[in-house]
């Protein structure tokens, strides 16, 4: 318990910004919201008052963390178009004094910019009435920053272990590539359970269709790991996003934590990518067979990129399980370039497969599948086998590779890596995996090489 | 339609007996008989009138099969003892007459002899008043008799035909090894489908649970993939014995005949013995790796000899697959020797494995599965995968032929094929098959050979 407090105390310690730190964060934020609404009047557009949301606005951000979350919001009045338009120009008008800028795209676009030393994304949305009655995605963000700060008063630094202990597992961050927790999922489970110490001891106990309803008035039934309701939408489930995988990953943390309480699980030791022997050596224990496709990486943002890879990676699996290898593990990885890699059991296949027929009591289908295959020229052998017609017939692919080569292209995988995938790819075994020499790739290594 | 009987024509002229093989038949089912009554006249023992049943006494045995089944039925008051002592005794007093005899044991003893030609079991039984009132197993025999000579009459020529279509077919015989049909199962399927053609139409579109209820009496709800319900015995199942595989085979030799009627059905080209060669081109063919366990037959009959077989047969198979090996076919064979074939996808596995543990929120199990397999010495990665713990292990039997070195002894394969295997095995893989040079396993390697 002691060395918990310990633990916890030193955590804080280095998460938890400085005075200073925050009053010059208050500043800026003074200073962009003043600058949203005088330019917003001077463009004619009445009535706004630009909103700081997120964790800046929560006092729930941990030190070093410049990011600012300015809301520009418009009357339910207003059309999408006015929205984007004036939303833009307002925004455009204030970057004038950022280092730097650019427009993004979600629903709908916003603007990014370097301003001041801060990452700061000015984002214009409707003012609705109630979270559920948004009219553009980003709606319900005011909501949600509305319901934590009046909720999460003096609770502040439980939410900042939180946060520490997810970023430092894994498991912290909604976007796609890593389908974790959301900053605001993580202050309602702090909000839920009262304290970095509940959260930990309540998900140790959490199984998959876990609900936790704040306000007991959630209305649908979800079908995902872990439900929180939304406590400003009770049909919306704030953890939709978050996967099976990092779910486990927290339990599995959370368990280990209270056996065990160290610093590391809230700043391990970076992983150090693999050196060539290491690959080799790693390879030559296992025994098993690697193959790697590598092929560019489109000009896309992670969103986009990391669903597509999954796609991919899952798509090269069934192709390979189809044609009979048997996969052991596979992973994705992108950098400069991007890759697929698979470790298979064998590379390489007898030329005899095994082919299924129908039952012999379905005559109908039974006719077809003896004159297709019965006394035929790939055919070694035909017989009933458990009720069944099964003919050892010439196996197509009997290396991994040649599989790949003359099928990848044809593999579900998005438009982008579709079309990255046609300009050409390279397939790599074993030790040809050293080729690929970028430090993250052999960081993602680690993932085979353990303990 | 002509060539369909044009075959079965100079089917009929083959296997019907003459009417001179007829008579020398029943010249000798006369002695015997008269030879039993008298003497156990002789021997005090009262009331006796022996009874020929089978084949033979309904004119439906097929030319050159000289099988005799001579039953003695002791009044049902007569104790098991009396029964067993008295038989032998009648049945040893005729066998003096023979050129060879032995005691064989089904339920009960009996008699087997070579008799002036003929191959005789004299078998004693009681003379219950109808087939479930039974005391010992053979006492349905003679009501199963009777019941096909009432029926039978001028269906003769159907049932030799559709025997001999069994024979060819490899189908025939209810003994443990072929888990066929039997002769009185293939007399019940003429008297209920009238014809020869009818019982090969109608196997065309059987299916798993096929019901045939002659006197529409059955009582019970059986499983297997064929019920015939025995007309003297409403509980009972005649086709109990018969296979999955031989049913299946039925079925489709059926449609087949139909489809292109030929002799080769009733009178196949027998199998000739694979040489070396073949042997080696097979196996280098299919590219895949055989293993055959060769161990000595013991000395038992087929009705143990075979389920044993079988059950190792499985046993072994388990093994293989609970180890991580994939099995393509299997086979078992006994001659002087005896061994299973084991055809392989690979007989040599990586020295990683894939060990999948608990859910990660069965804690419990979880705790036990992480301190055995979390940095461990022989664990090359931990990790969570779909929800589950995951091990990546040294695999302990990289090589089939190590596996079933150490494991084969302690397999479950019957009394008597333990005791062989403790006393020595021998594994061969794939050319050294070629070691086994008896013709009865070259000619069962045609499995493989196929076309």
């Amino acid at each position: 318990m002691d060395r918990r407090i310990e633990v916890e105390n030193e955590v804080l310690r280095r998460v938890k910004p400085s005075p200073e730190e925050k009053k010059r964060l208050l500043a800026v934020v003074q200073d962009l919201l003043s600058k949203v609404d005088s330019t917003a009047a001077g463009l004619g557009v009445s009535g706004i008052r630009a909103k700081l949301v997120g964790s800046a606005a929560r006092d729930t951000w941990t030190s070093g963390t410049h990011d600012l979350d300015i809301f520009i919001p418009f009357p339910v009045q207003k059309t999408r178009d006015e929205l984007e338009k004036y939303g833009l120009l307002i925004a455009r008008d204030i970057a004038k004094g950022a280092d730097r800028y650019e427009e993004r795209y979600a629903e709908h676009p916003y603007l990014n910019m370097h301003y001041r030393g801060f990452d700061v994304d000015m984002v214009p949305c409707f003012a609705v009435g109630c979270a559920s009655d948004m009219k553009s995605a980003v709606d319900r963000t005011p909501f949600h920053s509305e319901f934590v700060k009046t909720h999460i008063r003096g609770m502040e630094d439980e939410v900042l272990k939180l946060k520490q202990f997810m970023k430092g597992t894994g498991v912290y961050g909604s976007e796609l590539r890593t389908q974790g927790f959301s900053g605001y999922l993580t202050e309602l489970l702090i909000i839920s359970y009262e304290s970095f110490e509940g959260v930990i001891s309540g998900a140790c106990n959490w199984k998959p269709g876990v609900v936790i309803d704040l306000h007991g008035h959630g209305t649908v039934t979800h079908s995902e790991s872990l439900v929180v309701v939304d406590p400003t939408d009770p049909k919306r489930n704030v953890a939709a996003a978050l996967s099976l995988d990092r779910f486990c990953r927290f339990i599995d943390a959370c368990c280990s934590y209270l056996e065990e309480p160290s610093l590391s699980f809230f700043f391990p030791e970076p992983e150090i990518p693999l050196t060539d022997q290491q690959v080799l050596g790693m390879i030559s224990e296992r025994e098993s067979s690697f193959v790697a496709i590598v092929f560019g990486k489109p000009d896309i943002v992670e969103d986009v990129l990391y669903p597509q890879l999954d796609k991919m990676e899952s798509s090269v699996r069934a192709l390979l399980e189809q044609h009979g290898f048997s996969i052991l593990n596979s992973s994705r990885w992108a950098g400069e370039q991007a890759a697929i890699v698979v470790e298979l059991l064998c590379a390489k296949l007898p030329d005899v497969k095994k082919h299924r027929g129908p039952p012999v009591w379905e005559r109908k289908h039974a006719q077809n599948f003896i004159s297709k295959y019965k006394g035929s020229a790939d055919t070694f052998a035909f017989y009933i086998e458990d009720g069944y017609y099964v003919a050892d017939i010439k196996r197509k692919f009997t290396a991994a590779k040649d599989l790949l080569q003359e099928k990848l292209a044809a593999c579900s995988m998005g438009k982008q890596l579709t079309e990255s995938v046609r300009q050409g790819f390279r397939i790599l075994e074993n030790e040809e995996i050293c080729l690929i020499e970028e430090e993250d790739f052999r960081r993602s290594l680690n993932k085979w090489k353990g303990n």
